[in-house]
Protein backbone atom coordinates (compact mmCIF):
# COMPACT_ATOMS: atom_id res chain seq x y z
CA UNK A 1 0.00 0.00 0.00
CA UNK A 2 1.10 3.42 -1.20
CA UNK A 3 -0.09 6.33 0.65
CA UNK A 4 2.04 8.80 -1.02
CA UNK A 5 3.86 8.31 -4.27
CA UNK A 6 5.13 10.91 -6.55
CA UNK A 7 2.85 13.72 -6.73
CA UNK A 8 0.20 11.40 -6.06
CA UNK A 9 -1.17 11.56 -2.55
CA UNK A 10 -3.76 8.17 -1.94
CA UNK A 11 -6.67 8.87 -0.70
CA UNK A 12 -9.31 6.87 1.03
CA UNK A 13 -12.68 6.79 0.56
CA UNK A 14 -13.23 8.99 3.27
CA UNK A 15 -10.88 11.54 2.61
CA UNK A 16 -12.10 11.62 -0.58
CA UNK A 17 -15.51 12.83 0.60
CA UNK A 18 -13.65 15.20 3.31
CA UNK A 19 -11.99 16.94 0.48
CA UNK A 20 -14.26 17.12 -2.16
CA UNK A 21 -17.45 17.79 0.06
CA UNK A 22 -19.60 14.66 -1.59
CA UNK A 23 -21.27 12.25 1.05
CA UNK A 24 -19.62 8.73 0.57
CA UNK A 25 -22.89 7.48 -0.12
CA UNK A 26 -23.17 9.80 -3.45
CA UNK A 27 -19.44 8.76 -4.16
CA UNK A 28 -20.23 4.71 -4.41
CA UNK A 29 -23.66 5.91 -6.57
CA UNK A 30 -20.97 7.64 -9.18
CA UNK A 31 -18.65 5.08 -8.80
CA UNK A 32 -21.15 2.07 -9.82
CA UNK A 33 -22.63 4.22 -12.33
CA UNK A 34 -19.40 4.74 -13.60
CA UNK A 35 -19.35 8.28 -13.46
CA UNK A 36 -15.89 7.57 -11.50
CA UNK A 37 -13.20 5.12 -12.40
CA UNK A 38 -12.92 2.16 -9.80
CA UNK A 39 -10.03 3.16 -7.09
CA UNK A 40 -7.09 0.51 -6.60
CA UNK A 41 -7.84 -2.02 -4.61
CA UNK A 42 -5.58 -2.29 -1.79
CA UNK A 43 -7.49 -4.82 0.32
CA UNK A 44 -11.18 -7.09 -0.31
CA UNK A 45 -12.63 -4.00 1.79
CA UNK A 46 -10.66 -1.76 0.68
CA UNK A 47 -9.18 0.92 -2.50
CA UNK A 48 -8.03 3.97 -2.70
CA UNK A 49 -8.25 7.22 -4.51
CA UNK A 50 -6.01 9.70 -5.95
CA UNK A 51 -5.90 13.61 -6.94
CA UNK A 52 -7.40 12.39 -10.21
CA UNK A 53 -10.47 11.04 -8.71
CA UNK A 54 -10.94 14.04 -6.73
CA UNK A 55 -10.78 16.25 -10.05
CA UNK A 56 -13.58 14.32 -11.63
CA UNK A 57 -15.43 13.94 -8.76
CA UNK A 58 -15.54 17.27 -8.67
CA UNK A 59 -16.60 17.75 -12.02
CA UNK A 60 -19.17 15.10 -12.21
CA UNK A 61 -20.48 17.14 -8.90
CA UNK A 62 -20.70 20.02 -10.89
CA UNK A 63 -22.31 18.54 -13.93
CA UNK A 64 -25.26 17.14 -12.19
CA UNK A 65 -25.61 19.43 -9.21
CA UNK A 66 -25.01 23.22 -10.92
CA UNK A 67 -25.58 22.58 -14.62
CA UNK A 68 -28.32 19.43 -13.75
CA UNK A 69 -27.01 17.14 -16.02
CA UNK A 70 -28.79 14.00 -16.25
CA UNK A 71 -26.40 11.02 -15.76
CA UNK A 72 -27.00 9.20 -18.93
CA UNK A 73 -25.61 13.00 -20.46
CA UNK A 74 -22.45 13.06 -17.74
CA UNK A 75 -21.33 9.59 -19.14
CA UNK A 76 -21.54 10.84 -22.57
CA UNK A 77 -19.11 14.17 -21.92
CA UNK A 78 -16.69 12.25 -19.82
CA UNK A 79 -16.52 9.56 -22.39
CA UNK A 80 -15.11 12.86 -25.21
CA UNK A 81 -13.01 14.42 -21.51
CA UNK A 82 -11.27 10.99 -21.75
CA UNK A 83 -10.83 10.57 -25.58
CA UNK A 84 -7.05 11.34 -26.44
CA UNK A 85 -7.49 9.94 -30.03
CA UNK A 86 -8.60 13.60 -30.49
CA UNK A 87 -6.92 17.22 -31.04
CA UNK A 88 -7.86 19.13 -28.14
CA UNK A 89 -10.23 22.03 -30.46
CA UNK A 90 -11.99 18.48 -31.38
CA UNK A 91 -12.05 16.94 -27.47
CA UNK A 92 -12.86 20.00 -26.41
CA UNK A 93 -15.47 20.95 -28.41
CA UNK A 94 -16.94 17.06 -28.40
CA UNK A 95 -16.98 17.51 -24.03
CA UNK A 96 -18.65 21.29 -24.60
CA UNK A 97 -21.03 19.82 -27.58
CA UNK A 98 -22.17 17.00 -25.39
CA UNK A 99 -23.30 19.27 -22.33
CA UNK A 100 -26.40 20.72 -22.70
CA UNK A 101 -26.71 24.52 -22.91
CA UNK A 102 -29.94 24.31 -20.60
CA UNK A 103 -30.99 22.53 -17.91
CA UNK A 104 -33.65 20.17 -19.16
CA UNK A 105 -37.00 21.59 -17.96
CA UNK A 106 -39.20 19.89 -16.06
CA UNK A 107 -42.23 20.10 -18.56
CA UNK A 108 -40.25 18.99 -21.20
CA UNK A 109 -40.68 21.89 -23.24
CA UNK A 110 -38.07 23.87 -25.14
CA UNK A 111 -37.93 27.42 -25.60
CA UNK A 112 -40.47 28.99 -28.24
CA UNK A 113 -42.50 27.57 -30.96
CA UNK A 114 -44.61 25.74 -28.89
CA UNK A 115 -47.66 26.76 -30.27
CA UNK A 116 -46.44 25.22 -33.89
CA UNK A 117 -44.81 21.87 -35.39
CA UNK A 118 -41.39 21.26 -37.19
CA UNK A 119 -39.53 24.64 -39.14
CA UNK A 120 -41.09 27.42 -39.02
CA UNK A 121 -40.82 30.66 -40.84
CA UNK A 122 -39.21 32.43 -37.72
CA UNK A 123 -36.34 29.64 -37.16
CA UNK A 124 -35.44 29.78 -41.52
CA UNK A 125 -35.19 33.55 -41.11
CA UNK A 126 -33.25 33.47 -37.94
CA UNK A 127 -30.52 31.05 -39.57
CA UNK A 128 -30.54 33.52 -42.09
CA UNK A 129 -29.90 36.33 -39.66
CA UNK A 130 -27.35 34.01 -37.36
CA UNK A 131 -25.23 33.39 -40.48
CA UNK A 132 -25.23 37.22 -41.61
CA UNK A 133 -23.70 37.90 -38.51
CA UNK A 134 -21.07 35.20 -38.57
CA UNK A 135 -20.29 36.22 -41.98
CA UNK A 136 -19.85 40.23 -40.13
CA UNK A 137 -17.95 38.98 -37.45
CA UNK A 138 -15.54 36.81 -39.43
CA UNK A 139 -16.14 33.79 -37.72
CA UNK A 140 -15.66 31.34 -40.59
CA UNK A 141 -15.26 27.75 -38.07
CA UNK A 142 -18.87 28.80 -36.94
CA UNK A 143 -19.89 29.46 -40.15
CA UNK A 144 -18.42 26.07 -41.56
CA UNK A 145 -19.67 23.58 -38.68
CA UNK A 146 -23.02 25.61 -39.00
CA UNK A 147 -25.86 23.50 -37.65
CA UNK A 148 -23.63 20.75 -36.82
CA UNK A 149 -22.87 22.74 -33.50
CA UNK A 150 -25.87 22.57 -30.56
CA UNK A 151 -24.47 25.86 -30.02
CA UNK A 152 -25.24 27.20 -33.08
CA UNK A 153 -28.58 25.43 -33.27
CA UNK A 154 -29.13 26.66 -30.27
CA UNK A 155 -28.89 30.30 -31.08
CA UNK A 156 -31.16 30.00 -34.38
CA UNK A 157 -33.55 28.92 -31.74
CA UNK A 158 -33.05 31.94 -29.17
CA UNK A 159 -33.32 34.54 -31.94
CA UNK A 160 -36.15 32.51 -33.42
CA UNK A 161 -38.02 32.70 -29.92
CA UNK A 162 -36.97 36.62 -29.93
CA UNK A 163 -38.80 37.46 -33.64
CA UNK A 164 -41.33 35.15 -33.27
CA UNK A 165 -42.22 37.27 -30.27
CA UNK A 166 -41.96 40.18 -32.23
CA UNK A 167 -38.41 41.86 -30.76
CA UNK A 168 -36.31 43.50 -32.90
CA UNK A 169 -33.48 41.22 -33.90
CA UNK A 170 -30.65 43.13 -36.04
CA UNK A 171 -27.01 41.07 -36.83
CA UNK A 172 -25.43 44.99 -36.32
CA UNK A 173 -26.82 45.37 -33.20
CA UNK A 174 -25.55 41.92 -31.94
CA UNK A 175 -22.68 41.98 -33.30
CA UNK A 176 -20.63 44.06 -30.56
CA UNK A 177 -22.25 41.97 -28.39
CA UNK A 178 -20.73 39.41 -30.09
CA UNK A 179 -17.20 40.69 -30.22
CA UNK A 180 -16.96 41.36 -26.31
CA UNK A 181 -18.16 37.43 -25.76
CA UNK A 182 -15.30 36.57 -27.68
CA UNK A 183 -12.82 38.68 -26.05
CA UNK A 184 -14.70 36.68 -22.83
CA UNK A 185 -14.00 33.04 -24.39
CA UNK A 186 -10.17 34.16 -25.39
CA UNK A 187 -10.06 34.60 -21.67
CA UNK A 188 -11.92 31.35 -21.15
CA UNK A 189 -9.50 29.73 -23.27
CA UNK A 190 -6.29 31.60 -21.31
CA UNK A 191 -7.20 30.25 -18.43
CA UNK A 192 -7.96 26.79 -19.36
CA UNK A 193 -4.37 27.02 -20.83
CA UNK A 194 -2.77 27.34 -17.68
CA UNK A 195 -3.62 23.84 -16.61
CA UNK A 196 -0.68 21.40 -16.95
CA UNK A 197 -2.14 18.28 -18.54
CA UNK A 198 -4.18 17.88 -21.92
CA UNK A 199 -7.02 16.12 -19.53
CA UNK A 200 -7.09 19.14 -16.77
CA UNK A 201 -7.38 21.57 -19.86
CA UNK A 202 -10.50 19.65 -20.84
CA UNK A 203 -11.93 19.23 -17.35
CA UNK A 204 -11.68 22.62 -16.48
CA UNK A 205 -13.33 23.42 -19.75
CA UNK A 206 -16.30 21.71 -18.75
CA UNK A 207 -16.22 22.71 -14.95
CA UNK A 208 -15.87 26.69 -16.26
CA UNK A 209 -18.59 26.55 -18.42
CA UNK A 210 -21.05 25.35 -16.54
CA UNK A 211 -19.75 26.89 -13.08
CA UNK A 212 -18.75 30.34 -14.32
CA UNK A 213 -22.04 30.65 -16.41
CA UNK A 214 -24.10 31.86 -13.19
CA UNK A 215 -21.33 33.85 -12.25
CA UNK A 216 -20.78 35.85 -15.76
CA UNK A 217 -24.76 36.22 -15.34
CA UNK A 218 -24.90 37.51 -12.23
CA UNK A 219 -22.37 40.05 -13.09
CA UNK A 220 -24.17 41.25 -16.00
CA UNK A 221 -27.16 41.85 -13.88
CA UNK A 222 -24.97 43.90 -11.38
CA UNK A 223 -23.13 46.01 -14.06
CA UNK A 224 -26.67 46.65 -15.72
CA UNK A 225 -27.82 47.97 -11.58
CA UNK A 226 -23.92 49.49 -11.05
CA UNK A 227 -24.47 51.38 -15.06
CA UNK A 228 -28.27 52.59 -14.75
CA UNK A 229 -27.62 54.10 -10.94
CA UNK A 230 -24.43 55.82 -12.79
CA UNK A 231 -26.46 57.20 -15.65
CA UNK A 232 -29.81 58.00 -13.57
CA UNK A 233 -29.06 58.20 -9.94
CA UNK A 234 -30.29 56.61 -7.27
CA UNK A 235 -33.90 57.87 -6.19
CA UNK B 1 -66.35 52.29 -31.94
CA UNK B 2 -62.99 53.89 -32.95
CA UNK B 3 -60.84 51.84 -35.46
CA UNK B 4 -57.83 53.78 -35.33
CA UNK B 5 -57.38 57.10 -33.49
CA UNK B 6 -54.40 58.46 -33.61
CA UNK B 7 -51.13 56.56 -33.16
CA UNK B 8 -53.02 53.56 -31.95
CA UNK B 9 -54.63 51.42 -34.26
CA UNK B 10 -57.62 49.63 -32.19
CA UNK B 11 -56.96 45.60 -32.18
CA UNK B 12 -59.65 43.13 -31.73
CA UNK B 13 -59.20 39.80 -30.12
CA UNK B 14 -58.66 37.79 -33.22
CA UNK B 15 -56.23 40.52 -34.43
CA UNK B 16 -54.01 41.06 -31.09
CA UNK B 17 -53.89 36.80 -31.47
CA UNK B 18 -52.37 36.90 -34.73
CA UNK B 19 -50.02 39.95 -34.31
CA UNK B 20 -48.57 38.26 -30.73
CA UNK B 21 -48.64 34.36 -31.86
CA UNK B 22 -50.31 33.96 -28.50
CA UNK B 23 -53.72 31.42 -28.43
CA UNK B 24 -56.98 33.45 -27.75
CA UNK B 25 -57.40 30.69 -24.90
CA UNK B 26 -53.86 32.34 -23.80
CA UNK B 27 -54.90 35.54 -23.98
CA UNK B 28 -58.50 35.24 -22.29
CA UNK B 29 -56.10 33.44 -19.32
CA UNK B 30 -54.35 36.55 -19.06
CA UNK B 31 -57.05 39.11 -19.08
CA UNK B 32 -58.44 36.87 -16.30
CA UNK B 33 -55.13 36.96 -13.84
CA UNK B 34 -54.77 40.45 -14.70
CA UNK B 35 -51.80 39.64 -16.43
CA UNK B 36 -52.98 42.01 -19.11
CA UNK B 37 -55.14 45.37 -18.72
CA UNK B 38 -58.59 44.71 -19.86
CA UNK B 39 -59.63 46.10 -23.54
CA UNK B 40 -62.13 49.06 -24.27
CA UNK B 41 -65.81 47.43 -24.21
CA UNK B 42 -67.29 48.23 -27.55
CA UNK B 43 -70.18 46.08 -27.19
CA UNK B 44 -71.63 43.50 -24.62
CA UNK B 45 -69.56 40.52 -25.90
CA UNK B 46 -66.62 42.66 -27.47
CA UNK B 47 -63.47 44.78 -26.78
CA UNK B 48 -60.36 46.23 -28.35
CA UNK B 49 -57.04 46.65 -28.02
CA UNK B 50 -54.18 49.00 -28.60
CA UNK B 51 -50.09 48.76 -29.55
CA UNK B 52 -49.69 48.75 -25.09
CA UNK B 53 -51.75 45.33 -24.76
CA UNK B 54 -49.78 43.96 -27.70
CA UNK B 55 -46.20 45.26 -26.27
CA UNK B 56 -47.75 43.96 -22.69
CA UNK B 57 -48.95 40.36 -23.85
CA UNK B 58 -45.80 39.83 -25.97
CA UNK B 59 -43.60 40.74 -22.52
CA UNK B 60 -45.88 38.31 -20.12
CA UNK B 61 -45.24 35.83 -23.12
CA UNK B 62 -41.41 36.15 -23.00
CA UNK B 63 -41.55 35.80 -19.04
CA UNK B 64 -43.58 33.17 -19.00
CA UNK B 65 -42.87 30.54 -21.72
CA UNK B 66 -38.76 31.79 -22.03
CA UNK B 67 -38.32 32.87 -18.93
CA UNK B 68 -40.80 30.34 -17.00
CA UNK B 69 -41.52 32.83 -14.38
CA UNK B 70 -44.52 31.82 -12.71
CA UNK B 71 -47.87 33.94 -12.93
CA UNK B 72 -47.65 35.69 -9.56
CA UNK B 73 -44.33 36.53 -10.37
CA UNK B 74 -45.19 37.71 -13.31
CA UNK B 75 -47.77 40.05 -11.52
CA UNK B 76 -44.92 41.27 -9.58
CA UNK B 77 -42.73 42.78 -11.53
CA UNK B 78 -45.83 44.00 -13.85
CA UNK B 79 -46.63 46.20 -10.82
CA UNK B 80 -42.89 47.46 -10.48
CA UNK B 81 -43.07 48.37 -14.44
CA UNK B 82 -46.15 50.47 -14.17
CA UNK B 83 -45.11 52.10 -10.78
CA UNK B 84 -44.81 56.21 -12.38
CA UNK B 85 -43.73 56.78 -8.77
CA UNK B 86 -40.24 55.54 -9.18
CA UNK B 87 -37.51 57.07 -10.97
CA UNK B 88 -36.10 54.98 -13.95
CA UNK B 89 -32.70 53.35 -11.79
CA UNK B 90 -35.52 52.01 -9.28
CA UNK B 91 -38.28 50.92 -11.74
CA UNK B 92 -35.94 49.25 -13.59
CA UNK B 93 -34.32 48.12 -10.27
CA UNK B 94 -37.74 46.89 -8.84
CA UNK B 95 -38.99 45.20 -11.69
CA UNK B 96 -35.54 43.21 -12.99
CA UNK B 97 -34.66 42.78 -8.99
CA UNK B 98 -38.70 40.32 -8.93
CA UNK B 99 -37.19 38.83 -11.97
CA UNK B 100 -35.74 35.61 -11.03
CA UNK B 101 -32.09 34.94 -12.15
CA UNK B 102 -32.90 31.13 -12.71
CA UNK B 103 -36.25 29.48 -13.48
CA UNK B 104 -37.20 27.55 -10.46
CA UNK B 105 -36.18 24.19 -10.03
CA UNK B 106 -38.46 21.08 -10.12
CA UNK B 107 -36.81 19.25 -7.73
CA UNK B 108 -36.84 23.07 -5.56
CA UNK B 109 -33.15 22.94 -4.77
CA UNK B 110 -31.11 26.21 -4.88
CA UNK B 111 -27.81 25.54 -6.94
CA UNK B 112 -25.21 24.13 -4.57
CA UNK B 113 -24.89 23.55 -0.36
CA UNK B 114 -27.84 21.15 -0.60
CA UNK B 115 -25.70 18.91 1.77
CA UNK B 116 -25.81 21.79 4.81
CA UNK B 117 -27.54 24.08 6.84
CA UNK B 118 -27.55 27.95 6.79
CA UNK B 119 -24.68 30.40 6.01
CA UNK B 120 -21.50 28.20 5.76
CA UNK B 121 -17.82 28.88 5.71
CA UNK B 122 -18.05 29.13 1.88
CA UNK B 123 -20.65 31.83 1.96
CA UNK B 124 -18.84 33.84 4.08
CA UNK B 125 -15.29 33.83 2.36
CA UNK B 126 -17.48 34.49 -0.96
CA UNK B 127 -19.08 37.27 0.40
CA UNK B 128 -15.38 38.71 1.07
CA UNK B 129 -14.57 38.04 -2.57
CA UNK B 130 -17.17 39.53 -4.55
CA UNK B 131 -16.89 42.65 -1.83
CA UNK B 132 -13.30 42.53 -2.93
CA UNK B 133 -13.82 41.81 -6.40
CA UNK B 134 -16.62 45.17 -6.43
CA UNK B 135 -14.17 47.32 -4.75
CA UNK B 136 -11.45 46.66 -7.14
CA UNK B 137 -13.95 47.30 -9.52
CA UNK B 138 -15.17 50.57 -8.49
CA UNK B 139 -18.41 49.45 -8.78
CA UNK B 140 -19.86 51.65 -5.86
CA UNK B 141 -23.49 51.62 -5.63
CA UNK B 142 -23.51 47.84 -6.30
CA UNK B 143 -21.09 47.79 -2.89
CA UNK B 144 -23.32 50.32 -1.22
CA UNK B 145 -26.69 48.31 -1.78
CA UNK B 146 -24.92 45.10 -1.00
CA UNK B 147 -27.32 41.84 -0.34
CA UNK B 148 -30.11 44.32 -0.74
CA UNK B 149 -29.71 43.10 -4.24
CA UNK B 150 -31.36 39.49 -5.41
CA UNK B 151 -28.05 39.60 -8.17
CA UNK B 152 -25.35 40.47 -5.79
CA UNK B 153 -26.83 37.54 -2.98
CA UNK B 154 -26.95 35.23 -6.25
CA UNK B 155 -23.20 35.96 -7.43
CA UNK B 156 -22.33 35.79 -3.68
CA UNK B 157 -24.54 31.76 -4.19
CA UNK B 158 -22.36 31.35 -7.64
CA UNK B 159 -18.53 31.79 -6.27
CA UNK B 160 -19.80 30.07 -2.87
CA UNK B 161 -20.36 27.31 -4.95
CA UNK B 162 -17.17 27.48 -7.15
CA UNK B 163 -15.54 27.48 -3.59
CA UNK B 164 -17.24 24.25 -2.31
CA UNK B 165 -16.86 22.48 -5.04
CA UNK B 166 -12.78 23.36 -5.12
CA UNK B 167 -12.28 25.19 -8.19
CA UNK B 168 -10.65 28.43 -7.68
CA UNK B 169 -11.81 31.78 -7.48
CA UNK B 170 -9.90 35.46 -8.09
CA UNK B 171 -10.88 38.69 -7.29
CA UNK B 172 -8.29 39.47 -10.17
CA UNK B 173 -9.01 36.40 -12.45
CA UNK B 174 -12.45 37.70 -12.62
CA UNK B 175 -12.04 41.50 -12.85
CA UNK B 176 -11.48 41.33 -16.17
CA UNK B 177 -14.95 39.43 -16.64
CA UNK B 178 -16.74 41.75 -14.85
CA UNK B 179 -15.33 44.96 -17.00
CA UNK B 180 -16.34 43.10 -20.18
CA UNK B 181 -19.69 42.59 -18.73
CA UNK B 182 -20.31 45.89 -18.12
CA UNK B 183 -19.81 47.57 -21.55
CA UNK B 184 -22.02 44.95 -22.40
CA UNK B 185 -24.17 46.38 -19.42
CA UNK B 186 -23.81 49.64 -21.26
CA UNK B 187 -25.05 48.73 -24.64
CA UNK B 188 -27.91 47.19 -22.75
CA UNK B 189 -29.15 50.93 -21.52
CA UNK B 190 -27.88 52.34 -24.83
CA UNK B 191 -30.29 50.03 -26.13
CA UNK B 192 -33.26 50.52 -24.08
CA UNK B 193 -32.63 54.04 -24.05
CA UNK B 194 -33.75 54.31 -27.74
CA UNK B 195 -37.15 53.33 -26.85
CA UNK B 196 -39.45 56.62 -26.87
CA UNK B 197 -41.63 56.41 -23.47
CA UNK B 198 -40.43 55.49 -19.98
CA UNK B 199 -43.07 52.44 -20.24
CA UNK B 200 -42.37 51.11 -23.37
CA UNK B 201 -37.93 51.52 -21.57
CA UNK B 202 -38.91 49.01 -18.43
CA UNK B 203 -40.68 46.82 -20.98
CA UNK B 204 -37.91 46.62 -23.03
CA UNK B 205 -35.41 46.36 -20.23
CA UNK B 206 -37.54 42.97 -18.68
CA UNK B 207 -37.89 41.48 -22.28
CA UNK B 208 -34.29 41.94 -23.04
CA UNK B 209 -33.00 40.55 -19.47
CA UNK B 210 -35.32 37.36 -20.38
CA UNK B 211 -34.84 37.14 -24.42
CA UNK B 212 -30.90 38.47 -24.93
CA UNK B 213 -29.64 36.02 -22.27
CA UNK B 214 -29.83 32.68 -24.03
CA UNK B 215 -28.93 34.85 -27.32
CA UNK B 216 -25.63 35.84 -25.19
CA UNK B 217 -24.69 32.74 -23.91
CA UNK B 218 -24.89 30.79 -26.95
CA UNK B 219 -23.04 33.65 -28.97
CA UNK B 220 -20.49 32.52 -25.66
CA UNK B 221 -19.75 29.24 -26.56
CA UNK B 222 -20.22 30.04 -30.50
CA UNK B 223 -17.05 32.39 -29.51
CA UNK B 224 -15.23 29.66 -28.09
CA UNK B 225 -15.27 26.93 -29.98
CA UNK B 226 -14.41 29.56 -32.66
CA UNK B 227 -11.20 30.76 -30.98
CA UNK B 228 -10.56 27.51 -29.85
CA UNK B 229 -10.42 26.12 -33.50
CA UNK B 230 -8.38 29.11 -34.49
CA UNK B 231 -5.71 28.11 -31.38
CA UNK B 232 -6.02 24.81 -32.07
CA UNK B 233 -6.64 23.94 -35.48
CA UNK B 234 -10.12 21.49 -36.25
CA UNK B 235 -8.61 18.66 -36.28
Amino acid sequence: MTLAKGRFKRLRLAELSERSGVAIATIKYYLREGLLPPGRRVSATTADYDEGHLRRLRLVRAMIQVGQVPVARVRQVLAHVDDESLGRTMRLGAALWALPLEPERADGKSDGGDDRDGEDEATTAARAEVDQLLRTLGWSTARELGELSPVHRSLVAAVATLTRLGYPWDATLMAPYARLMHQVAARDLDFVETFPTEAEKVETAVAATILFQPVLKALHRLAQEEESARRYGLE
